[in-house]
């Protein structure tokens, strides 16, 4: 949704704020930052997450000051960012990153439901590794006990995305200078079983 | 530094605050998030960095509002985030993931010395790809004029960093689900020229 705080001073041209673009990019994401104030002062804390519908979540321990202090309410701001490659120009000052981020304006209502929390709990496992969590052996009730999971409405959110080659002076063109992009990934290597699943067949959600 | 804001409250053994450490995870990072407050309510924004020595620069248009916010020397919040592996364990609970990420609590100090500038605006363009600055154009006065560089002293910092595979519960250990990790890499593809760029070998630091 485009409200003032969504709507970037420079390259305006470079947001959008279409559901299916900010749902694709946050879907992509393994970690996001969560930025709040503590005090009047900036914290951030990277974390993994989850999304379903137009919710995002979280989780930590009950005790964990961070979630402690985000259960309050107060306003979070979430970003995700991709990189998918550094854009080389002629001069420094043409030099760009292509990059894919959402912004995410929202405060904090906590999951209290336990079968809503292990819900929430499947969708960051999944977020991860698609297809994980139904292999798991179900959560206790102690663990769901001990685990806070906080949503955030996905309502105040945007995503700039940056994409193609350099934009280069005029009058720089012809100089011999390579000029392009370089494509950044990120990837999966091969998974790496630990002492108890040597002798396991690798299953089929990470073939 | 170890500091009262550098101290998790979970998981203080992942923290670790020696130079070397903070310094490789910067120097390996493409992308920071700079959280700050504005208004009262939290704001976090990711942007391309270079690191000398012990301050960490980023760099905006004069013109961005983001910048001239960050100018004003209040309290900001930097991370810098590396997604190592996904770590599989046989119930949810115990997935985790291998990062190194790296929190720097410090207010903005804007760059004047023009020369001084472009010292930080090789280090940001060097952080994405080593040797790039001296094949460029140099910069023209007006670009340099046109630029906010902000330096960022790296005194209140701290690195966290996870390792290693699942720690499953010992009830857990038999259970015939797959554990282990899947390592997690960012890597660059083969360098795309534009079309300025068709006719020209590609330079040794892309090589």
């Amino acid at each position: 949704m485009k409200t003032p705080r969504t709507t970037p001073s420079r390259l305006a041209k470079r947001a959008v704020y279409d559901e299916e673009t900010i749902h694709a990019i946050l879907d992509e994401g393994l970690f996001c930052t969560v930025s709040y104030v503590s005090d009047g002062e900036p914290r951030a804390i990277p974390t993994a997450y989850g999304r379903e519908g137009n919710r995002l979540f979280i989780h930590g321990s009950v005790g964990s000051h961070f979630i402690r202090e985000l259960e309050n309410g107060g306003p979070v701001c979430l970003t995700v960012t991709l990189v998918d490659g550094l854009v080389l120009a002629k001069s420094g000052f043409s030099h760009s990153v292509n990059y894919r981020s959402v912004v995410v304006f929202a405060r904090a209502e906590k999951v209290e439901n336990g079968e809503e929390k292990v819900k929430a709990l499947a969708r960051i496992t999944d977020q991860l590794v698609p297809g994980r969590w139904e292999c798991l052996r179900p959560e206790t009730e102690s663990e769901v006990r001990k685990t806070t999971v906080l949503a955030f409405p996905l309502e105040e959110a945007s995503a700039k995305v940056r994409t193609g080659g350099p934009n280069d002076e005029p009058e720089d063109l012809a100089l011999p200078i390579w000029s392009g992009v370089i494509p950044v990934r990120t990837v999966r290597d091969q998974p790496q079983p630990d002492a108890t699943s040597a002798g396991l067949p690798l299953p089929a959600h990470l073939a």
